[in-house]
């Protein structure tokens, strides 16, 4: 924490977008929110990023798997700490789309933590990310 | 763990509505996802349950406080663990709406965490609660 921040204590911080593209990279797990029948869901996913994008597998089942293809989804990664009530959060919009398997880099392809046919690989190309932080009051 | 959800190692197991409602309990932190004029984006929250609803306060002024009233939203609260690639997930979805502090029971007056004029208070009157554990794999 510099200086300056400490005079903004439990205080909400806009980050810019280099250090909300290095939090993307550390976290293992985010949520997509994403629009069914039912109006708007979140589910978390395990994903990795490569080349500015967001990479996950989900199966094409489930509701996520049947609703996500070709919208605009948003992607939130955050880490809170309640003791202190503070914390930071990403978050990434963008389209979601299908993305073959064999096109993908080894460093965009996730192993997804839930077991199951989880044959359908998305990526989320950003078409904003931003992030705020909230300093311990 | 039962020796039940031990043959499930690694799996996904939907979570009765009762157990979802005491982990919702639990968290002071969820994500709040809606839409905007970009589209849907996703805000964490600290907030409390009175009565089977879900309070928080913002601001009116913020995209989140401009658009959430009146609209169907999606609220999740999870637990990760990295290391074990396990954890639970809860959403709840429903109508966010206004409501006047002096209406509230002091159990279901949040107090924000970040600072500012966070006037606005919003509940969320759950339409569907449901959730899912990710076991250990």
């Amino acid at each position: 924490m510099t200086m300056t921040e400490e005079w903004f204590q439990g205080r909400l911080l806009e980050l810019p977008q280099d250090e909300c593209l290095e939090l993307l990279a550390v976290k293992q797990v985010g949520r997509l929110a994403y629009a069914d029948e039912d109006g708007l869901a979140v589910a978390p996913v395990n994903y990795v990023v490569d080349g500015g994008s967001v990479y996950f597998r989900t199966s094409p089942h489930t509701s996520l798997g049947r609703n996500l293809l070709n919208a605009t989804v948003a992607f939130e990664v955050d880490e809170v700490d309640d003791f202190t009530q503070s914390g930071w959060s990403v978050l990434v919009r963008g389209p979601a789309e299908r993305v073959g398997v064999d096109d993908l880099p080894a460093a965009a392809r996730p192993t997804p933590w839930a077991q199951g046919s989880r044959t359908l690989h998305v990526r989320i190309r950003p078409r904003s990310v931003t992030g705020r932080r909230l300093l311990p009051g």
